[in-house]
């Protein structure tokens, strides 16, 4: 599993940073969470097949969130999309995504389920579920928890000892149900191992830090808010942001695997500053860069 | 005078090539033609102040010309902008500013005044006039003509012969006053040279080819259409576009001074094949490249 960093600025984009999105790549399958002007082409820029998105979260209603989505949605018309999109967004998604899709001449030849947001969301895949929760910012705001929901693994040896023959038995085993065999009844608790911990992406959005946010962070990637440096703490305080400092205690306290800083400020030219709070407070703390691609099982896992 | 490109792709960006933009940077005032997703990116790159735009047209509402819109505005709005901004296009642009507005949560503290244009239009600015007139494309389009006004000289030996002192009377006979002098009445036409000609851009937004645009690119940097290769003639015919060699001929029959190729399709990954083709037709021909500056005094004039 991979997480693509496709915009890491704030507000407003940089020459180096566009506006806020990222990419989970699960298994052929992208999930976008936010989608900032200009995302179509970074997802080009990237190699990531916007053909292959199922799924995008838009965390909160402001523009450098979801200004790509128009833009994204016409160019999947033209190459011709006919597989269904999702899109779960907070309060006024439903009217936003009626003008976004009433906007100029295209024609669209695929379904779009627009999925509100009210208290939280969960939204199920074929391996992984995806929670959306409340945080703290100047208007309605999400956070997007996904989980990876791991087999079991299957333990041949235990199998052999009941006698099965490998073959269909094993498949029916490891799919959760029950075989007969020999006149006995074995049941998937008897030949799969414990269950296991899968992949962990959290991604706060624009927030303040949050006890949400530390509670949800054992073994999980982190992706914080770290628009300003903590000499900004007050800035941060007032347009409803987070410092890296303040990242990286959320990091910290919860027991992250690591922790990516994002949404920066267009102030720092140079956002080193930022990683080096970071890191004096959580050892394994990144910086998030445009087009950054992180491999999960290689890096944190 | 200048003319920035900022974007330089058809209807889908690829890794080089935004969406369609180019700004005209006259006496400090900025004025752009169409506005594709990513263009506010663009003008950061390009180091062109987007406070100073003060007029946008959108020579048709396909997603490509107008997506870069929204995010421009609240980008403006964020940077505190005061100063009235005009927005031109075609029938429908009422509506569509309307929902741009509408989107997402952000305040707007300055006037935007939209104008539909309707046959034709000319908007008059301080040194200049712009003229849209239709095109032929698949929905309502429009070419721009951008004309600069020049002041006449002012002959300041013919002023002497007349016996007229340096000062507050020869000011106003620059700004086209008569003035009396010793009891005689000295008219303009007296002390000023002859009327000359300025600069004139012609931009073709997405258009076949036409005569409209052959009587109008006497002595203009002309910026065409040339979606296609002449060997895809039929892609152009279809799509209502032209081909590097369509826009080279008019470039040719019109006279023009200049030839700028854009609106490039995301086919050509390397498109001086396009290049050589109108070259061998009008010698004066250029590839557009994104946030390439044209310095109008210094390259064609």
């Amino acid at each position: 599993m991979e997480i693509v960093f496709l915009g890491t600025s704030a507000a407003m984009p940089t020459k180096y940073r566009n506006h806020p999105a990222i990419a989970l790549l699960n298994e052929g399958e992208v999930i976008l969470l936010d989608c900032g002007e200009g995302t179509q082409r970074q997802l080009i820029r990237a190699k990531v097949n916007y053909m292959h998105i199922s799924r995008i979260f838009i965390t909160h209603l402001h523009g450098d969130h979801f200004l790509g989505l128009p833009g994204l949605i016409q160019t999947m018309s033209f190459s011709g999309r006919d597989q269904p999109l999702e899109i779960f967004g907070p309060e006024g998604i439903d009217g936003l995504m009626e003008n976004i899709l009433s906007m100029g001449y295209y024609e669209k030849n695929f379904e779009i389920k627009v999925n509100e947001i009210e208290e939280t969301v969960i939204a199920e895949g074929k391996n992984y579920e995806i929670e959306a929760f409340k945080v703290e910012h100047s208007v309605t705001a999400f956070g997007i928890f996904f989980r990876e929901k791991k087999d079991r693994r299957f333990l041949r040896k235990k199998a052999e000892e009941f006698g099965i023959p490998p073959g269909p038995l094993y498949k029916k085993l490891q799919n959760g149900e029950p075989v007969e065999f020999n006149g006995k009844v074995i049941t998937p608790e008897m030949v799969l191992g414990k269950p296991r911990e899968g992949f962990k992406v959290l991604y706060t959005g624009d927030t303040r830090p949050l006890e949400e946010i530390v509670r949800r962070c054992r073994g999980a990637v982190l992706i914080h808010d770290s628009t300003f440096s903590g000499k900004l703490q007050r800035n941060a305080i007032e347009a409803l942001h987070s410092t890296s400092i303040e990242a990286a205690d959320t990091a910290k306290k919860g027991g992250a695997k690591a922790l990516f800083l994002t949404h920066i400020s267009p102030r720092y030219k140079n956002a080193t500053p930022l990683l080096e709070e970071a890191r004096e407070i959580f050892k394994n703390s990144f910086l998030s860069e445009d087009l950054m691609r992180v491999n999960l099982g290689e890096i944190v896992y």
